[in-house]
């Protein structure tokens, strides 16, 4: 892939990456010293700091939020979880405008307990999305719906393609919504190309990175560092980048066995690392 | 979902799901025990046995061999790579006929070794079916593409979806080619009505059962009994028949921790009751 590496300004660390071993003060604290200007945080971690204590931290540190990790989990088996989803998602708008997040990151949950209603839990995000997007919009905090490999279909988020992120778009309109693509999710899909083209600058929220390792050992918690599996990272990112995309390269990786044992600080060098060389 | 069991008579066994305990011949001897009128044996099992003692068993107990596992696996890093694959799926051809199966199922192959070519290694799968039809063809056995659950891109198979498997078969030619629609592979795609109805009877060469297990704890040997996960697998069977399909319904189940250390007549019996309540 003929394209020059990234500038090193653009990477971001989804504080997943680090999280096993540093809290979030220390995660902040470790990507500043490390020049690192993009965070994506979590809300347990945020709520675990307090959120004034974190927003005010993030300010103080210059960092742009590429995203906020997460909303979504909309099917629910009774309307009552339904009702307890739309409000800790409001909660989760509120604290990502609170963070000045560019976008809230929508994960949007999968088959209700007991149920294999795939196309009703379907419908049921489309409903939860569409009624969040009456919070979220005139409080200006874009949803950026992230499609989740289809591995994660029961359990996780039943968006398992780009190509169902863009028709929520088209059904429920673009303003204020949109896409997280993360390389891990949609590296595999025939449709790719197509679907990128297809969802545009307007669309593309974020972009998210880390490697497809072979084998991977663990459904959830084996993800790999960028080049150290199969995915052609670069690629996907010159294809975003064709359609506009002049965001963050936001750095998740979920590793149990690895990543997370490493020290943080070997961590954060390493994804500085292989975003010049990989990414 | 409104519809009749199943005709029992309509059940076969892949052997994997009791090959741990069982060689090929107490499996055949199993199957016809318990009343089961049709088989899909592996490859490495008919070699163990003998390719002839194999058929000739099969003939006795008048089994219908529902399919052949397995030919596939095209991509290669070299030009000697491809041929020995070429060559391979000839002889699979061959045993396929010795057999009298309906069809060799195909698991197409990933990624060549070192590689992240997603696209060339789907030209090549593409180039090598149209290679192996100019084989089976003429010797009147039918090739069934096997689209394999997008987390086996890397390593098992680069077909994901049953729209690339309809694509080749319209690429290829319809002649002597069709499509394995395995429930665990297909079921969260939501393109899958459409695609099943575009492939139709004539390409709808065999269709497979199993579950999805709530949590997988591991990525190829942990799939459940159908009845015991997510996938509501009378819909699927209903959606193929509503286009005409009429085999077999060929349970393969992979399960390193549970079925495998079951009693096989234990697990012929459940495969038996499952697959008349929620087959």
């Amino acid at each position: 892939m003929n394209i020059a590496a990234p500038d090193s300004g653009r990477l971001s660390i989804n504080t997943a990456t680090v999280r096993a071993l540093w809290g979030l003060g220390e995660i902040l604290d470790g990507c500043a010293r490390h020049g690192i200007r993009g965070v994506s945080p979590w809300r347990d971690q945020v709520q675990a700091m307090g959120l004034q204590e974190a927003a005010a931290k993030v300010r103080e540190h210059g960092f742009t939020v590429t995203g906020y990790c997460r909303g979504g989990m909309f099917p629910g088996a009774t309307p009552a979880e339904r009702l307890a989803a739309r409000d800790d998602n409001r909660r989760a708008v509120d604290e990502a405008l609170a963070l000045g997040a560019r976008c809230l990151v929508l994960v949007v949950g999968g088959l209700p307990k007991g149920s294999k209603d795939l196309a009703g839990a379907r419908g049921q995000v489309r409903d939860g999305i569409g009624e969040l997007l009456d919070y979220a919009r005139p409080r200006g905090m874009p949803l950026a719906i992230e499609p989740l490999h289809p591995m994660y279909a029961a359990d996780r988020a039943c968006v398992n393609t780009t190509a169902q992120a863009n028709d929520l778009c088209d059904e429920l309109g673009d303003d204020g919504l949109g896409i997280a693509l993360d390389v891990y999710h949609v590296w595999w899909d025939p449709d790719l190309p197509a679907q990128v083209a297809r969802a545009g600058r307007k669309r593309l929220l974020a972009f998210h990175v880390c490697d497809w390792l072979v084998p991977t050992r663990d459904l959830l918690l084996d993800r790999g560092m960028m080049g150290d599996g199969v995915i052609d990272v670069r690629a996907l990112r010159a294809a975003v980048e064709a359609q506009g995309y002049d965001g963050f390269h936001e750095v998740e990786i979920f590793s149990a066995e690895d990543w997370w044992k490493r020290p943080p600080d070997e961590v954060l060098r390493t994804c500085l690392e292989r975003h010049q060389a990989c990414c």
